[in-house]
């Protein structure tokens, strides 16, 4: 299948049955697209949180707009970026770089003090904006990779962030929630949305050409 | 082939090959994993412009910071998104979803009048800070599509937003740029990341389980 067609196939799931888990397997594959996903100057300034526990998922539905698609399906995914741009991580990610093309340490030095000159006078909300931004291009990898398998998934907004980054324990690990998904097999009984006809405006209204 | 193995293949090209020229047909298709991609609440909060006129190219130009990829490339796609919400926009979006579906207009008024009550006192920036979020989604899988025809693309930030707003009269259209993503067939000779390894963080630092 391509991925037009893996596209067209998935839709935001409203309810999931929770009997049906998610394999492994599957789970991985789903977290190495996201970890694949391109980012700004290459940073991954994010981290993903996958929670199947069912008591932690109890927890973060006191949060959630859709408490029992949090409570009722296999795997919660949080994207979770950066809260801010830090000189240690910048050079932690290009130390990797180097070292991971056998490069010596330092090499794209020029490019970093550039990195760092722009993003470290930022306020922490600016870099933010940036971090956050970059989850999303994972999270619309994600969310494909599991079309292709043809697994459910919802993606989410509109949460309560703190409580969310409070039962993650987020803030210790300098990160803030941006968003969710819910990963599973839905309810097929109880999803409203899967009969309703996928609506997206036309290509003649969505593009202009030059 | 997989999404993974499209996504292994890709990688942020360096330079382009500008008699190489990109048929309509993939574009189209490029065109389409954009216009699929899901956004919140299902707004699409975003226009796509494709621009393969040389003149129009030479002067967005000016804006970026890669001004060879601009010029050489075969198409250029800028993600522009709405510079806020309005009450016509949100209303224009959900009587094109109850007429696709058969349902009488106003079937969705209460989510409507939700959305409404939070974007509409919201600052224009607070808006757009999550329009543009919206259209990372849509980079992403456009990114993955030319991956999958085996397509090069560079995404991109970082360039003059006042330049490329201007040159393609976005006000006009109540739009503001976000990204880039430059289409085409890498000049294999002076693409000089094409040759390095990709670099990511590891899955284990990559992923938090519960």
């Amino acid at each position: 299948m391509s991925l037009i067609e893996d596209l067209q196939w998935r839709h935001a799931v409203k309810a999931y049955d929770p009997s049906k888990k998610v394999s492994r397997e599957d789970i991985d594959k789903i977290i190495e697209a996201a970890r694949l996903a391109p980012t700004s100057s290459g940073l991954q300034p994010f981290r993903l949180i996958v929670v199947e526990d069912q008591q932690i998922k109890n927890r973060l539905s006191e949060g959630a707009l859709n408490p029992d698609c949090m409570r009722d399906c296999s795997h919660v995914l949080i994207f979770a970026a950066w809260d801010r741009y830090t000189a240690e991580r910048i050079d932690r990610m290009y130390d990797l770089t180097t070292d991971e093309r056998g490069l010596p340490r330092g090499r794209f030095a020029s490019y970093t003090d550039k990195l760092k000159s722009i993003y470290l006078d930022q306020p922490a909300e600016v870099n933010f904006a940036h971090t956050a931004r970059q989850t999303y291009i994972a999270l619309g990898l994600a969310l494909a990779q599991a079309a292709e398998l043809r697994i459910d998934t919802t993606p989410a907004e509109g949460f309560d962030n703190a409580v969310i980054d409070s039962v993650l324990e987020l803030e210790k690990h300098s990160l803030k929630s941006v968003s969710l998904m819910y990963v599973g097999y839905a309810d097929q009984s109880t999803d409203w949305l899967a009969s309703m006809k996928k609506v997206r405006v036309s290509t003649q209204d969505f593009v202009m050409e030059f």
